[in-house]
């Protein structure tokens, strides 16, 4: 735990930042000192901010530079315009090996769109994809993609299972975790073409590897399956949904606590419970997607993240530093037929 | 009220056939007197079922087949094997006249495939789609597709929503319902080719059409849209994911409500509120899937739905005889050119 970790820190990225990248990194330095941090952006607004924090006292370097990436712009247009932006250098901080992982709470088209053309996909990798992780009733589960690719063909769904199933083994830390796609039923003929196809793949290939086959929606939430693989589109649209019925959910149930006298008398006894129960569904702990399939470790932070929130974006880089990810996945598809090339494609 | 309603009902369909249907039929005969059943089904399992419920005294046909479809048969082997199955003589009774609506709790896909061959497809609609009502803050929603049609076109998806705005407004019996196809950005670039292209396609429609745009994943349970327009495969995945979340958190309720005596105590005095709450969103009173753009109505209740759940279903077959649904729709796709042959897609 002595050796010295470097992370880059896209200060103007998010709709609280710098206060929250800056207060975010200050929490994570109490419980890991040996945590330093390289925060690009304005000077003038994030030097009274760092010095504010005690817990960043010799631990921040800030890189100043007035350009920032903003939500409203489209991925081309940063990418194009944008190579001196505070999301930008930060990125490319970690492509020259000065830090060992960026956090962005930034726009995520353009932080996809520059972390691939700084950092290059690894060997046969095809695209780059988003991943999370979820509470569920058991144990975390992690989903891909959630929104890189909207499209995605057979081969890019193997691709996903197994850059997956290197992250749950890596950041889930679990030794086989179960990995399954997406579908609209369990038997081989239903759903979707390039799903049935990808199925077909991962059944066949000679690695260890503990494919399930299909998932339906009403089983994520079990927990049973630990790595979940669909396309872009779909990926984005559950984790949406699963977001939106949660807070449908709690807002039933604030109604329902309020809505009489003898009920607001009962959760003054289930206060407690029912503060641990929101607890396990607190979606900070969960906040920081990971960009899967790059040269690099890029964690992407919900846009709307408050410190606490941005600082397990940070928590989750570490993690991904500290198992030496990129060397592990890097190992995985080295040992398969990434390109899935012998396949006849139906 | 004091008109004839006829419904046919497959008795043989569904995990707790018949009783479930017979009893669900009963249930219904008790507030809507009128209403008369044609049962489909093995009469000697049928018969005393029925003569155990004074209810249906005088108001049902038991018509006798020793075929029935199976939850395992292919639907192309339903469809051809079935001709003279509970679920396709359910059927042929609306294509012959005999009755105004069937309900089905039977396999999806072979009441799909046999609906459309006895009862064909409205004019110009090139494939039906299977919609159904949720819960959510505001006022239940309908979402189609639901599974009928894993992909689909631009043109599919405008069919559907001038359906799924037909259903809204005469089964949710709202006047000027919003329309909304699902996607994973707000913006008239984000999301699949075929999605862009049915939104410009719906924003060119000249009938008065209250078209939203896209709507997010998150935004579903909010109950702001009235219509949510999607292809099969992400509607029967969105549809299952909110169950599931839904059974997630009410475990964790459960947990959470147990979890101490200070919790239990407490949950004695919200007991009421808490039972409400479960009430507002119990799946059943949503039992009932309608199969749209078929000459004919067709619902099909849940395949687990118990004598209640199966009754909610004989319900919206009624609130769609009652409201005279084909003869609207007919109407709706008729000031339309719902063959979108004027559009050059790009």
């Amino acid at each position: 735990m002595s050796t010295e970790l470097l992370i880059s820190l896209d200060g103007m990225g998010g709709d609280n930042a710098p206060r929250s990248v800056v207060r975010g990194a200050a929490l994570v330095r109490k419980e890991t000192p040996n945590v330093k941090f390289i925060i690009y952006g304005d000077k003038a607004a994030l030097k009274p901010l760092v010095s504010r924090q005690p817990a960043l006292r010799g631990g921040v370097e800030i890189r100043h530079t007035d350009q920032m990436v903003t939500n409203d712009d489209r991925p081309s247009k940063a990418l194009r315009a944008g190579r001196r932006s505070s999301m930008r250098l930060a990125i490319d901080a970690v492509r020259d090996g000065e830090a060992q992982a960026v956090v962005s709470a930034g726009n995520t088209g353009a932080l996809m769109g520059m972390a691939m053309a700084s950092l290059r996909t690894l060997p046969g990798i095809l695209r780059p994809a988003i991943t999370t992780t979820m509470p569920t009733l058991r144990r975390p589960v992690c989903m891909l993609d959630l929104g890189a690719n909207v499209e995605c063909s057979a081969i890019h769904l193997v691709q996903f299972a197994l850059l997956g199933e290197a992250f749950a083994r890596c950041v889930l830390e679990l030794e086989d975790p179960g990995v399954a796609l997406l579908n609209i039923g369990v038997e081989e003929t239903k759903g979707r073409q390039e799903v049935r196809d990808a199925a077909r793949i991962l059944r066949g290939l000679d690695i260890p590897f503990d494919f399930k086959g299909f998932i339906e929606g009403d089983e994520i939430a079990k927990g049973l399956i630990d790595v979940i693989v669909t396309d872009g589109y779909t990926g984005n649209i559950v984790l949406k949904t699963i977001e939106g019925s949660a807070l449908f959910l709690r807002a039933l149930l604030t109604d329902a606590l309020s809505s009489s006298l003898w009920a607001k008398f009962g959760y003054l006894f289930a206060a407690a419970a029912i503060r641990a129960m929101r607890r396990r569904v607190d979606p900070r702990p969960h906040n920081g997607a990971v960009l899967l399939g790059l040269n690099g470790i890029v964690v992407k932070s919900h846009g709307g993240a408050d410190e606490v929130g941005f600082s397990y974006a940070i928590r989750a880089a570490l993690r991904l530093i500290q198992n030496d990810f990129i060397s592990k996945i890097r190992d995985t598809i080295k040992t398969v037929d990434i390109s899935c090339q012998g396949e006849a494609l139906e």
